[in-house]
């Protein structure tokens, strides 16, 4: 898969990313020529995913440089614009940090650098999630096996490869995945829309399923493990993801089934002690009370709408990253 | 709330339903006039929830009977197939054989009886429900209380008044009501379409939130009580209610919330010993894969969509009717 378009990339002086918000309907690329393209972008998900918010913040930054050359200040107001399109995955400020190390060196030398964090991307995602393949081919004895992942951690919330999905593709290849459930991933169902795609085009069987129906399907013995990716890992291992990511936990924990979280190291923000300090994204009502643009709820309707949660630490198994299990 | 149009209802020789499927956009009722029509009604739930199936059971007898007159043998045919629409809920079997049952004194006397349940139905909601208010004022400390249902077991649900919704109408008219948070419930969206109609209507504050996000509202102490119905209860107290109770009911245990159900002593299944014996309905695809029409997922996608899971008893703090707490 290491040939496909990437999520997101550099070309031709602009950023070209894969917009999700019109897939599964329409594989479209976007060019994001300025800073603002590229902060709206990321703020309407058309690029997510921790992994490749990191090569957004990078970028960002490199696109800032090109156009401001020297003026520092401008450059450093941008890259904090950035850092901050939004709050809890800790890959974007940590792209934009990496970029932003290398102005002194000028503009090339910053896209340079941007460069370098995309092409890390794929080569640390294929190592994390082979560590993840590896345990839990040693945890779960039964063969093939039945994945249930949340959310979408695949190549599309990558530059390339993917995380959770990511152990799918190594298992896939060995000829080891029964199937994969989906959660379809409310209120913006990146499972049903994106994950399914990845899976549809990779030729691995699926079903998708409402969240809520994820607990049944661990309760009825249909699951081996649930694998999935993270957007903020505390010090002592506590996991900000989408938000259905604690209830399924929850379910695993009940249930015996082991869970499985396999992101970049770079996502440990380190200087957090525990998940409390996580600032969770709320997102707009309208996410929740309007389908497709039709109202699903009464006019004036509100909505609790947290984008992420928080797993505790002693409900994962294992984070895996590409230098092994953390801690 | 006694004097609004009921749920299911006979006029003029027909039952007459409110569309639940063109809630919140459109009030609507529905005219039926043969068991075909009603069957079709329950299968697309058009009208649903266990008690308000029930009263749609015992109808549905009485229009055979109506129309079939002195022949036993086509309304007994008719009778089964309404009690076999949906599998699930145990009140549409209660419904037809309480109608059933008056076939030897003619048709005017399976009318009368399916009336009585129409009759009984809000008497027996608003007893279960003032019973639950009751407890849960003993049991939660806080004022206002602040609740968390799933689905819709509101008037809606039943023939009026509601179970887990007439228990927020009676602690709304003694001013004990902060906030009801409501379970958007996907597939079908029965939060946020019937749910927050009713609660809006009420005059109730609400906000809707995604299944998933439920477990997060919990952790975060926003919750003083969770409080659902069912449609079927075995006799040792496990509950099958719409998919994703069982999450819900895990993530209150884990974090102290009381989780209380709501239902007619009709719901309770005696024959059943335990939860593993009850027949879980599953959906159709399209449920799940479409939103309004429009496929949300890659073409040809497979869902796991069943309607309902089963919470083991050891999870619910009391399920209570109209003679009180069960068993």
């Amino acid at each position: 898969m290491g040939s496909m378009q990437r999520t997101i990339d550099w070309a031709d002086g602009a950023v070209v990313i894969i917009d999700q918000t019109a897939l599964p309907r329409e594989f479209r690329l976007l060019r994001l020529e300025t800073v603002d393209e590229l902060i709206s972008a990321i703020q309407r998900l058309a690029v997510r995913g921790a992994p490749a918010l990191g090569a957004a913040g990078a970028l960002g930054v490199a696109l800032s440089a090109l156009r401001h050359g020297g003026d520092v200040g401008a450059v450093e107001a941008d890259a904090e614009r950035v850092a901050r399109a939004r709050p809890t995955a800790v890959n974007l400020g940590w792209g934009v940090r990496r970029a932003l190390a290398k102005l002194p060196g000028g503009p090339e030398s910053v896209l340079a650098e941007a460069k370098a964090v995309l092409d890390e991307d794929e080569r640390t995602n294929r190592q994390a999630s082979a560590n993840a393949a590896e345990l839990i081919l040693a945890r779960c004895p039964r063969r093939p096996l039945r994945l249930l992942t949340h959310c979408n951690a695949g190549r599309l919330a990558t530059v390339g490869w993917g995380t959770a999905l990511g152990v799918v593709w190594h298992l896939h290849e060995a000829g080891q995945i029964e199937y994969v459930l989906a959660d379809e991933t409310r209120p913006l169902l990146q499972g049903s829309r994106l994950t399914a795609w990845e899976l549809a085009e990779a030729g691995v069987p699926y079903r998708v399923l409402p969240d809520s129906a994820a607990a049944s399907a661990i309760a009825r013995g249909m699951v081996d493990c649930v694998v999935v990716g993270a957007d903020r890992i505390a010090a002592n291992g506590d996991v900000a993801n989408k938000i259905g990511t604690y209830p399924l936990a929850l379910a695993a924990d009940r249930h015996g089934v082991p869970f499985v979280v396999v992101a970049p190291q770079s996502t440990v923000d380190a200087e957090l002690p525990d998940g409390a300090g996580i600032v969770l994204e709320e997102r707009a009502d309208a996410e929740v009370t309007s389908a497709g643009g039709t109202p699903v709820a009464p006019a004036g309707a509100k909505a609790f709408n947290p984008a992420f949660d928080v797993t505790p630490a002693e409900l994962v198994l294992a984070v895996v990253t590409e230098h092994g299990r953390f801690p």
